[in-house]
Order: C-alpha cells, then structure tokens, then sequence
C-alpha cells in the first residue's frame, strides 16, 4: 500500500508538464476503441492509430474514447495535442499517484480516479488510476491496462437500451463513474466479509499472526478510504458546477452517486471502528490465555508445593535413636499412611479453595 | 450489523434506474392500505389493485397511502408512474441499504429514513426502512414489511383526536416522523439498560465472554449512531426547506423533532464514551485478577520454598560417624523440634512480610 | 448518569404537545411566588390558584412568577393558557429529559437549562431542569422542586439593591441564567478537588477500587459536559438575538455569562484530559505492583532453588561401600560444613547479582 | 494546575459587577507607575494615588500606567471611574481565573492574557493575568504583583531607541503584548528541554515515579496550551478589529505576534504529540524490566527443577536388599557420577536451548 | 526535532524588527549569485558586494537573486533597504524557526516555507529555511547554505529549454515552489521505505530498542507534518491571490503544486495512521514472547513438580520395620520399577494435556 508512492521521486526536479510516466507498468501497448453514437446511429471501432479520432471530435454525435495504457508517452503526447489539453492533465494522466480530483478547464472537464477490484487469486485489493475528460460531445477515458467495470454501459450502448443513446456526452461520463463507484461496494462486501470472518477467529482461535492480520485489514481501510474520501468533493463539485458541458437534468442522477459514495465512505468508517475494537480484543484474547496458563501454573505449585514440604519433612535424617523427641512418627504403626492422610488433607483443602475462587 | 452492506453488489453493474431489490426479503406481498380524511369525513380501505388509489391523489383531502412489502418490483413501478416519480426514487426506495436522506423534487419530497425496533425474543435491534413520498394532498409511506409504529396515528385519525385533521398533508408526514423518532427514545432505553446491566457484570462478575458483549454493545451503538446522525441533517433541512409543501405552521413542530434527534445523538454519543471506558475496566479487572493468581503463587512459593529447604538440609546423608562437624543436630536430642520450630519462624516471618505489604 | 433517559420512552407514540411528566418525580404539590417590582414599588406575594397572576400580566412593572413542581399537568396547563405559550413548550417544561436549548417566539422566548447542585450527603452531582419564559414584563421560571440558587437575587430586588429594580425583565433573566451559570463554578470546584484527592490515592495506595472511582469521575464529567457545552449555543443565540425583548444594554451581560459559561467548558475538557490520563496511572501502577511481586518471587526461587538442588545431592543413597567414587564426601571431616558453605556461597552470589540488577 | 478554579466559587451569587478578588493573593500593596512620552518629551514617575493620573489621560502625548497589585478592591474601582470602565471588566480585572480574551467597548478594547514564566527555584510554570485598557492615547496594564517582561520596553521609551516614541498606544499595547508572547518562547525552551531529558530518562532508567513525571508534563501542556489557544482568537480579533483606535499601519505588527501565537501552539502541539508518546515507551519498557524477571526466573526454573528431581530419585529409599531391580544404580561403582553427569547434560541441554531462543 | 524551537528565546525582549539571526548557523560566509534573463538574452553573475543588484532591479528582464547564508545580519539590512522590505519580513528571514507563511506587502510576495533534504550519512531528515521574495521583475531566494535543490531550473534557464524563458518572474517563483514540493515526494519515500523495514522488523525480530526507532519514526511523521500542513495554506492563498503579481495563466500551474501538496500531506497521514498500529503490534510482540516463556516455565513445573512430590515420597523414612502399614513399597521386589512408571505416566498424562490445549 505504501508502495505507490515509491516511484513519485523520479519525476523530482523535471519540467514541469514533461511527460514521465509513474508507477507501475501494468500493459505493454497502448489500445484505443472508439464507440460512437446518437439516438439512431452507432459504430463501434478499434483504431490503429490515435490520428483516426480527430473525425469523431468533429461529429455530433456522442464519442467515447476509451484509452487502456498509459506508457507510450509519445501517444499520450499525440492525444493532448489533437483533444487540445493542458500539460498538466497529460502529466496528471500518466502519473498513477493521483488523488482523485476534478478540474474544470473550461473546454473540458478532467476528472480522475481510482478503479479499485479485488484480485481473488492474490487476495489483494488492485487499484488502477482512471483519467476522464469530458468534452462537449465526446468522453476520453484513460485506463492503466485492458478490463474494467464498464462492459454493461458498452452492451446498453449497443443495444440501445436505456436513456443513454438519447443523452449527451455528460450522461456517458455519469454512467463511466456509476460504474466504478458500483464497483466499490462489491470490495465493500468483501472487506466485510473478511472483516466478519476475522470477528470468528478472534472469538475461537487467535494465533500471534491474528494481530498482522488486523493490522492488514486496518491498511486496507485506510487504502480504500484515501481513494474514496476525496471522491466525495469530486463529486459533489460536478454537481455543483455551471459548466456547460453539465446538463440539469443530468443533476439528479449526480445526486444519486453522491449518496452512493456516502454510503462507502459511511460504511468504510464503520469497518474501522470495527478493526479498532478488534485489536482491543486480541490483546484481551492473548491476556485470556496468559492468565489460564497462570492459573494451571499456581494451581499445580499451590498443591504440591506444601505436599512435597511434608514428604521433605519424613525425608529428614533425625535419629529417633537419641531421644524419643526425634521424629518419633516414623517407629508409629500407621505413620505412613497418616503421612499420606495429611498430604491429601491438605491437597483437598487448596482444591475447594480453588472452587470457591472459581478458577476450576 | 455488516450484513446490509453484503447484497448491495447486486446492483453494481446495472443500469442506474434499474429497479432490483437489495436486502432481506422481509415479507411476501405487497399490501396497500388508504386512509382519507380531512375536517369532516374519514375513509379506510385496503386496495387490491394499485391503480384504484388514483382516485384519491386527485381529491382535495388528505390521503395517506401505506404499502407493505416492497418486494414486488412491478407493483413499485406502477406506483412511480402514476404519481410521477422519479426512477432514481424508485430504486433509493426498493433499494434497503439507503443513509437517511431527504430530496426535494418540486412537486414532491422524497424521505427516506429508519424504523428501529428492539426484537425482545432475539435481543436484536432491528431495522426497517420506510420511504415518505409527501406530495401537495398525499403522503404515501413504503415499509419493508407489516407491522409499525403508526397505530396511534390511525386511532387519532379514525377518532378525529388532535390537530391531525385540521391540518394539511405536511403535518401528517411531521406525525409519521416524531412517531418514529419517539421509538428511538425506547431503543435508546433499551440500549442504556443493557449498557447498566453491563457495568453491574463488570464489577462483580466478568468472565472472557464479557469483552465480546461490550464489542457488541459498541457495534450497535455505532449502528444507532450511522442511522441517527444523518437524521439530523434531514429534519434540518426539511426545517429549512422552501418547498411550497411545508406550511410554516408546521416549522415549529418540524424544530421539536430535531431536538428530539439531537436528544438521542447526544445519549448515543454518552454511550460511545461510556463503553470505551468499559474497555478498560474489564482489562483492568482481568489484570487484578491475574495479579491475585500471581500473589497466592508468591505466597505459596515464599513461604514454603525456603521451609522445604530446611528439610532438605536434614535429609542429607553426611555421616556422624566419621566426625562431630557431620550433622551434629540429627543426634541432638531435641534436634527434629529444633528444625520444626525453625521452619515455623520462618515460615511466620514470611507472613508477617506479607501482611506488611498489604498482600494478605 | 443513564437514568433519566430511561422515562423518556413514556411519551412515545403520544400526539406530540400531549402533556405526559418524564421523570423522576421530586416534589408532590405545585408552588407559585410572585415577585412584582419596579424602579419604586415592590410587592412579594405566594399565590394559592395560579389565576391570580394574570393581574401581574396586564402590569407594567416586571414581574417574576416562579413555579416550583412540574407534576400537576393540569396547572402548567391553565399557565401556558393564561400566557399563551405554544404546546410544544408546555411539552419541553414538563420533560425533564431536555437538552439546554432556547427558542425565540415573538412574543415571549423560551430558554431551558441545568440547574446543578452537589448533594453532600450522597456525594452525588443532582441535576435539575429549570425552564424560563422570558416576556415583555415578566419571566416565568420552572423548577422540578423547591430550593434553588436564586435567594441572593429576591434579597437583591427586596433591598434594591445593584440596578436590578431599574431594569427591565430582561435583565432579570440574566441574572437568573447568572446565578446558574456561577453556580458551575462551585460544582467544578468540588469535581476539582475530587479529582486532586483522586490523584493522590493513585499516588499513595490504589486499590482495584480506584478504577471504578475514576469511571465514575469520568461520568460526572460526561453529564457536566453535556449539560453546559448546548449552554453556550443557547447563551450566543440569546446575545445575537435580535429580539425586541432583548435591550442593547443587556448585551454586555450576556457576554460577560457567555464568557463564564466557555471557562467552566475549558475546565472540564481539562477534567477531562487529566481524569484520561489517570486510567494510565492506574494501570501503570497496577503493573508496577505486579512487578514487585515477580521479582520477590523471583528472588526468592533463584536463591533457594540452586541450594535445594545441593541439599538433594547429598540426600540421594549411592553406596559408599560399593566403591570411592560413590558420594565420597559424606565421609569427609567437613563434608556437612563444605556442603552449608556452598550454599553460603551461592545463596551470596545470587544477592550480589540482584544489587546489580538494582532489583533489591 | 486545577487549584485557580477553586476560589471561583467565592463569587458564585453575588451581583455581577460586584469586586471580588478572586485567585491566590501575591502582593500586599497596589503600586502605580506613569510613563508619559511623545516624539520629543518623556516623563517616569511613580503615582501616590490614583488621583495624579487624570492629567495624563487628558494630556495628547501617550500614557503608559502600570498597576502592580489588583487587590485593593476600592483603588480599582476608584479607576474604573476616573476611565469610565464598565464593571463587568473591573470584575474581570480582579478575578484572576479569566481566560485570554478581547472586548471592544466602543472608548477603549480590553485585553487580558497570562503572563507565564518559569519559576527555577520551584521548578514550575507560574502564571500571572495581566489586563490591558487600550484607550485613545493611554494604555493601562494591570498586573497581580510586581516583576514583569516589559523592562525592555521601558528602556526603548527612555533611550528614545526604536519607533515607539513616534507611534501612538496602539503601538504601544502591541509592544506589550509582543513582549509576552516572546516570553512564551522561553517557557517553550524550558518545556522542550524537560521533555528531551525525560526521553533520556525513559532510555536509560525508568522508575514507577517516572510516569507521574510525564503525568506532571502533560498537565503543563495541557495548562500551557489553555493560556495560548485562545489568545489566537484574541490577536486575531484585534488585527481584523475595526475600532479607530487601531491604525492600519499597526496591522502588520499584529500580524507578526499573530504568527509567533501560531509557533507557539505548533510547539504545544508538538510537545502533546511527543508527551502521548511517552506513555507508550514507559509502559513499554515497564514490561521489558518485567520480561527479564521473567526469563531469569524461567531459566533458573527449567535448569533446576529437572536436575533436583534426578537427585530426588536417588534419594529414593527403596530397599536393594529385596530384589536386584531396586534401585541397582545405586550399588553401581560410577553410580553417582553417573546420576552427576546426567544432572550436568541435563543443564547443558537447557542452556543450549535458551541460547537458540536467544534468551541469553 | 525539538531543537530548533531552542533557540528562539535569543530574540524575546528585543525590539521587534531587531536583526538577530535565530537557528543553528550553517554556512559562514553569505553569497549571492544572480541569473538574469527575457526570451532573447540570459546573463549569470556572482556578486561581489550586495549593491550590484540594483542595477537589475531596475532592468525588465527577469532577475533571480539567490543568497546562500542568512547570518552576515548587515548584509541581510542592505538587501531590506535597496528592495525596500518591511522590517518584519527581514526578521522572519534571519529567523529560522518560521511557520511556512505567504505575506502580501502590495509591491512584493513574501513567502517563506522549509527545504526538506535527508542526509544519508546521518540517516536524519534535514530542514532549511528558504525565503522568497517575488517582487514585479524579480525573484529573491533566501537560503541557510548552499546546496539546493534548483540546480535543473538553473540549467532549463541557462538552455532556455521549457517555457520559463518566456514567463515572468512569477512563473519563476512558481518552479521554485516546484522544485522544492516535488522533493518532498523524495523524503516521503524515504520515510516510506524506513516505516516497511520497520514493518519487517516487528514481525521478525523485535527488540526493546524497536519501540524508540518506531517512536523516532513517529517524531519525523509529526515534524514532515508541521512543516507541510501549514504550506497547504499558502499556495492555496497565493492561487487566490489577486496581487497583480500573478499573472492568470500561472494559476493552473499553482494548481497543480497544491495538489501536489495534498498528496504528500495524504501520504503523510497514512504514515500517521501506519505508525500508530505499529506501537500496538510491537507490545502485542513482546506480549507473545513473555507468553512463551511463561509456557516453557509452566510446563517444566508441571510435568517435574507432582513427579518430584512422588519422589519426594519414597525418600521419606518411615520404618518398614514397625508394621508392614509402613511403605511397604519399599520391599516390593519391582517397586522402584513401579514409581518409575508411575512418574513417567504423569509425565506423559501432563504432555497429553498441553498437546490438547495446544501449547506444544
């Protein structure tokens, strides 16, 4: 999680606007799909080379381009100069370190932030940085690699189902972060989930590895919690925009996944209430068994230390020969079983103490 | 408590607007009630088919329409479309895992917002989401299932008791509201009940189990808390609103219940510290406790330790005949009531310690 | 602390401004005195119905009619009547659950607040609701029972003394919230010394005890906090207030008890820090005397159990006569004398090793 | 740090307005000094009463009285007359529980703040509240006793040394209040070097007394920190003040001693992070002195009680007459140093075990 | 950490506006060296004496003068007098325990904020004040030492590469803000890399000395903080500056270093967040390993305490001889066979149990 981080330093003391990218490589080439549509038409298109796309700039109808890899400078150079966008957003874009922000350039509205999935087989959460530019009738979307969450908006496109054919490029923005925020309530659930499933192993079977655990869940709370927070002023700064580019009735649905991102951030600080109290109880659980280690320990010495002390004393050497004062127990008849007599005695008499103090 | 989160995935990926249920099933149809009243006449009617409330959003009185259940997707549907909603409602409607919000769309305001009941047979808090659509004559009230806390709305209704008649279709959405924030007051009750009858455990009796009782006092204090707190900011607003739909007769009453809200955060926010605080005293008598197993293991061990030494010394087997220096006391012939009387002052000399330590 | 929340749920599912008494009850009969006065005359009078008191109402002069008991639903009935107060504040007078608060009606404002007093004999801080109606010529106040903090204020209007009897009704209001207000001062001390006394016992001779002193410390500064922190709402919004009710002049006093209302505030969040930071003191001490009682446990087996082990050597029953090699000291000359030294010699070293240690 | 409040309560129902000293008393007799300066004149003179310095407010060069000693009620209030000050700030003159504040009466801005040095001998923070009357071309500074940081000053008016001599008392208030703001910085100074030192402690050599040393540190920041946050405000207030006692060209000067309160909060700020983490570290290293005991007494434990149970064996008093399988080692010819040699491999072994646990 | 604070009392008492260098002196000798440049012309110097530059005050061209060493007090006046800097700003100069602040005097920006660098070979952060001056046609940079980090903005000027040559001065400062934010990202790192091998160390092999490097590292998250927090502030004020100094087209790059900014204040707390869970894995650390010896410690006394007793037991000297009552185990003919096995039984009976509950 603190990894990110790490490469930001390489751009240190360069231009700024100079293109580097940062963070981790996650494609090799860089991929551009085009679908393009208005309420009666639709083409749907791979482009070999990001020239092609200057037409569809041109047409009115609604454009969405759809950019996966981000590490041929040169391309991303190409794009800024055709979309006619500011060096900082080009930097911005290739730098995976961002923090989900919004800028309103009057042409167009920048806007980033984080895809996060879940990787089952790895059990980590994955985080890709997703640029959108939303101009007057097309939407740019910048991904770090192939896949995403937006299959189900392209099929409606497609299929001509739902409002979105009717609407303009502002709607297609909405439904692209509709889509991601959806996304986040499915690693919601998971975290959830793990954090119920740690609940069962704290109350059962706490080993020393239980606390890294915790402390790994607590990470990814903040992790996720970091990449939501600002989301929330993103948002609610787009509704809250005159631009243009934003229609009225587009408003409402805006409202909707402003709520959506107050549920996950609602939701995320009540998973970290939960792992607070957590580590409370591991700590209880680990003193819960010092303390019965304890008390087998003192009740084990508690009998047999005065019972071996009575062993020790007809153990002693004292000759009975001398004097009749001189452990005159051991010449009696019964000396040896009163010996035991008095060692069970006393060892009955520390287990009822035992009882009453309910440690048994 | 996490568990609501849980079904939420099941909408990601959908088209915004696509109504689909999210939550536990709480019921299996869908029941419609009507109550129609204004100064002189009253009516009450069960309906069978949604459409027949059409009649009364036209008439001049006021209607209050309750449904039951709102599992059957279509049903909900029909509703929308003959009182105009907007899809986004619909879905905030059927869609159980909802914040408390309020939004005012110009002909109606949307509420949506928790009942709370404490479930004695499980010693469960359990919640339920009940959506207000409040429009210029109608109010219409979703609940997840039979049974609320609005019975003594109906009786009032029914026998022309109080205001309620006199009045206009905002007052009757103020009564709904004051009578379900009234019914936090009995959870809250219920909640610093077991919140005493936990501090009376703590001091006599707590055992490992008790940590896991305060960890689950807390989560439903912080679940009280995430329905409540952004109550407060609904009710404010509703206040504040210049909608046309709320008269300002009603403010007054409006501002009460937001106290009302404020009382029951402020016992919730008590709570919150009176349970952190519970954490401590629970580590703190696991450690008295420890500290009492490790006194009687220093006593034990102190006193016979040295004793069982003694005897040790006496069952050596150096030989008295070789020389006089070898054991000399074993042929003393008060030599055994020597080593006795030995070990009884050592032993009273360790207990006088103690009791000057303050451990006995 | 919890309790008076408990009654609350009384009131539930009632139509609001129904009159219901929620709390505990602390008086049997309702009292009325009236104190009318101007610049001139003076007139002290207790009333047997509280009908006699419009006549006070129709005056010029200002008049202050307190009530002592809150229980008689019907007389605080007949009085909001009479003075034309809202329903809902009749509600607020007679629920003794209310948070400070003040609400501006045009024609008079209602202000509702903590009347605090340490009981000396139960050693416990008592709360009592006081509420006021502030009018053009006259303050209504409410107490749950008779005795309060205001007899130097009635002394001050009897003798004329200060500028009281030159002023209007507003400035009596002020001198009652006064009177309240200074009256904190005295509960802070009392909490302060309790707390300085507390410190000393941590110091000097905890017990397990002391924990639960400090829990409920804690508390009482918990239920200090939430009856003053609203006050300073209350108190700026009485000083903003543009009422005409309110006279410029008085403004300088209300500033002067908002400025005593933030210092008994800061004294309590200081409470607060330092009764936090005794938890750790406690435990910390608890800790310390665990450890005292290791490393006497400690000392003791570390002596004993090497020499013991020594005592055991020559206890055991090798036979001398088979061969030499066979426990040839105990036939030595000094072979008991060697043996004690030895364990002389260890039990020393094991001394020397704790001086060391600096654990003797 | 708690005992100030204490003598609050002396007030408590008393008029307002009414003079009381309240705090500790810490000289016997009021003592006023002029200082009347202007571009060219300068006049220092020590008054008898309070009377001579009526010339000096009507004179138009800037006045400077200094009133050592607030507990002669009667000269106080004698003052209050001469420059018409309103009694709630007399009041707040003399008690000296006041916390930093501003009030801008429209003739004149009261200020009070502590004054704080360190007292060597005592080893402790001492406070003293000094009350500022900013008036058209006077400024007059109450102090509880004699000794302050202002000598500096006065050398300036002397030696005609700086701007002061050219600026009017608005200036001059300002150089008073920079004077003791800069002598924060030396109760900082101080404050930073204990907590070093006590970090050196911590390292080294921790007692039980230890933690009420950082206890006792915790109260100084907490003290310190309630002198300066609201001294903020104070500052602020005055630079933003429109008063027409304030000229424009003084704002910068303000704007300077605003930025030095804002060090000096970071610094407590800081140091309470720091303290906090004291705790941590002492209670830390409280159980790592706890964990030796504990390993020592382990190792003694593990290394003994096998080899004194081989030694009990052999002290066994099974006959060898009876059969040749009782006890044969004990007529073998290497018996006992056999039984020896076992008891040391014994050893050995745990001795190589703790040393692969890296327990020694 | 808390060094720098040390030395500040140095100034308290003085006039304000007095010249008295505060801080660790870091250089001896001051220099200045001076670029001048427009589109066209680039001219580099090192000046000798300090009233050289004003002949590039004058000039139209972009002058950027850097000082490296603030302690030459005289120098530092004659610099104040040429460019005309207000008193203050010159004592905040010299004054090296400075808040990071912007001041807007109307002809120039005044803005100071700290130079982060780590030091390899002290593994410790350094900290360096820099003041920047940014007049109409000039740039002033005001420097402890040498050393910096803009030695590319020196070669993109020499090179005229970028746009810079074509800016104006404020575009210069700009880069400088630039260069010394973007080299936070380099400690951030840093620290990021300490707070992983910290990670690895708890989980590995954590020593009494890891809590003070854990608390060092927390010292250095509190110190990056204090001087980051408050840079927020200024670069969001020089954005919104509407000093006629900042020309519009720089705001998008202001932008951008204020996100810059918030990204390493996010990072910064996240370390925060991270640090503090350390302290309570580190203690749950040391808790396990005393839990391990407490184990080993019960399970050597219980398996040897009852079978030593046994032993204990036949070592005892009752006389067979008396009656046959008398442990007549002592004359069986397998009887030391038999208490063998029965002492290796409750050995095993003892290990049975601690595989059971687990401890083996």
């Amino acid at each position: 999680m603190l990894r990110p981080v790490k490469k930001i330093s390489k751009v240190a003391g360069l231009l700024p606007g100079t293109l580097v990218h940062v963070g981790e490589k996650k494609t090799e080439h860089t991929k551009f799909t085009v679908i393009d549509y208005n309420e009666t038409e639709f083409q749907e298109k791979v482009l070999k080379k990001i020239e092609e796309c200057t037409s569809f700039k041109e047409k009115d109808s609604v454009s969405w381009i759809n950019i996966d890899g981000i590490y041929e400078i040169d391309i991303i150079e190409k794009i800024g100069k055709q979309f006619n966008l500011h060096p900082l957003v080009l930097e911005d874009i290739v730098n995976t370190g961002q923090r989900p922000k919004i800028e309103d350039f009057d042409d167009y509205i920048f806007i980033v932030l984080k895809m996060i999935s879940y990787n089952e087989s790895k059990s980590e959460i994955e985080s890709e940085q997703v640029s959108l530019i939303l101009g007057p009738n097309f939407v740019i979307s910048f991904q770090e690699r192939e896949g995403d969450v937006f299959n189900s908006i392209r099929e409606r496109i497609r299929n001509s189902k739902g409002r979105i054919r009717k609407m303009k490029s502002d709607y297609l923005a909405y439904t692209l972060l509709d889509a991601i925020i959806d996304n986040y309530f499915i690693i919601i659930e998971k975290l959830g989930e793990r954090i119920e499933g740690m609940e069962d192993t704290l109350i059962k079977n706490s080993t020393p590895q239980t606390l890294q655990l915790i402390h790994s869940l607590k990470q990814d709370t903040i992790f996720l919690r970091k990449s939501v927070w600002p989301l929330r002023e993103v948002i609610n700064s787009l509704e809250r925009s005159e631009s243009k580019l934003i229609q009225e009735s587009t408003d409402v649905f805006l409202r909707d996944i402003y709520d959506h991102t107050i549920q996950v951030i609602d939701s995320i600080e009540t998973f970290r209430d939960t792992v607070s109290g957590m580590v409370d109880i591991y700590l209880s659980s680990v003193s819960n068994k010092m303390n019965e280690v304890m008390k087998l320990l003192t009740m084990i010495a508690t009998i047999f230390i005065p019972i071996t002390f009575v062993a020790g004393i007809y153990g002693m050497n004292f000759n009975p020969g001398v004097s009749a004062w001189n452990m005159p127990e051991l010449n009696w008849k019964y000396g040896y079983l009163c010996a035991l007599g008095l060692m069970l005695i006393i060892a009955l008499l520390m287990i009822a103490y035992f009882k009453r103090r309910k440690w048994m």
